[in-house]
């Protein structure tokens, strides 16, 4: 197996789960922001998911570990990304579970017919191109900013790839929640369920994970808020729950 | 002064202030969204100020208890709660500073001509034509639900009624908000601050504040929520301070 590994890079555990993902400290490494959207999803046994961007492949791992799936496919435009998500998966054991393509999302229409999915999920870029300090550090830069595709190429892709009534799971900074909503709207996703995260009660939120409904009714459902810390600093309970961690005493 | 005041009415306290409001229990009164609305805005000296739905006439008055204005419009359809909100004006000696309107708001351009208004504000009617029980008293039954004007009217005659950078405050349900916010950007009236109020910490938001800009850039800014009750049942300090009450000791 230690082949699979290569210069610079290192094997995690993923918390909560059997598993154990490659990464490399130069590239983009995974965040909370993967491990709440997986947790999120609420989906029905046996479903064909597509997790678009995938970068180390982590939400296709987490996803696996807590449902049963027909396949999980994970998207990803960077080849050395797609390269190390893909022997993250071999070393797993899953390559009849998970598939890594190393495609352009809006290449998809070339290998998935319209309405193959019943789930996309996706943790795309979060900055508007043109906004922010562009890391110079090239896979940084393309995880962070909208410079290989927009939100709107995601979300219009996602109509593509969904069945009716099928779903698409973002999450994403509430700053641009006006931006989200229009475009899923424009492109008949309506937003069904929403949860805000905050760092702490007392504190504004700093993400936001999303359901929406491929041709579903206007009526967007909230969820109690997510507080990632207490006052002191400790991670709230139910963030353990949600990592699957034991709390330390 | 005591004709001001019919049958079936009565004289309350504005909490905070040193103004009084003509009241009658049998039609809609005001609640706290209103006051959270007023205290919301953020506007500069000498702005003239429209109110679209003023019901009793609460937010003209408590948006004059708080700021520097030039004029206040409160625009209400009801014949009857017109009339009693200008008798409230009247019992309070501000005719020089609030007006009531009888008014369809949809014929607002026939006295009015376009970009009169550096603020907007409203509290609509929340629900959906056709959704919920209709109440069978007509007054509240207008109040809350859109049978005499729809959300799409109130930010149509906003854009029309608002100078250029121009504001509009709306008090509404989240669950609404896909519609609010794709209707705000389609009248060109740009969501750019927003508070959700939550009945306690570990609840789901039940109203929300929003600030919109004729013309504004996209940008969504999150104010830290707003908590209505502590755990055991008294109101927050925040509460207590927006409604300009002295705590109970």
């Amino acid at each position: 197996m230690e082949k699979l590994i290569k210069e610079n890079e290192r094997l995690d555990i993923i918390p909560g789960t059997d598993l154990k993902i490659i990464q490399n400290r130069d590239k983009f490494c995974y965040g909370s922001d993967a491990v709440l959207i997986s947790r999120f999803l609420k989906i029905k046994k046996n479903c064909t998911i597509i997790d678009l961007g995938t970068g180390t492949g982590i939400i296709p791992l987490l996803i696996y570990s807590r449902n049963i799936v027909k396949k999980i496919y994970g998207i990803e435009i960077q080849k050395y990304m797609a390269n190390m998500a893909k022997r993250s998966v071999l070393f797993n054991k899953l390559e009849d579970q998970i598939e890594i393509v190393n495609i352009d999302l809006k290449l998809l229409p070339s290998i998935f017919p319209m309405k193959s999915f019943d789930v996309v999920v996706s943790n795309p870029p979060y900055m508007s191109y043109g906004k922010g300090l562009i890391n110079p550090k090239d896979s940084l830069a393309l995880s962070r900013h909208e410079i290989a595709c927009t939100l709107e190429d995601i979300i219009k892709i996602s109509n593509y790839l969904l069945k009716d009534k099928g779903k698409l799971y973002l999450v994403h900074r509430p700053t641009r929640l006006v931006d989200i909503f229009w475009l899923l709207r424009k492109y008949k996703l309506e937003p069904k369920r929403i949860r805000f995260v905050h760092p702490s009660i007392n504190k504004k939120p700093n993400l936001l994970l999303l359901e929406s409904v491929k041709g579903g009714n206007p009526e967007l459902r909230f969820e109690n808020p997510l507080y990632m810390y207490n006052k002191d600093g400790s991670f709230t309970d139910e963030i353990y729950k949600i990592y699957g961690m034991k709390k330390e005493n």
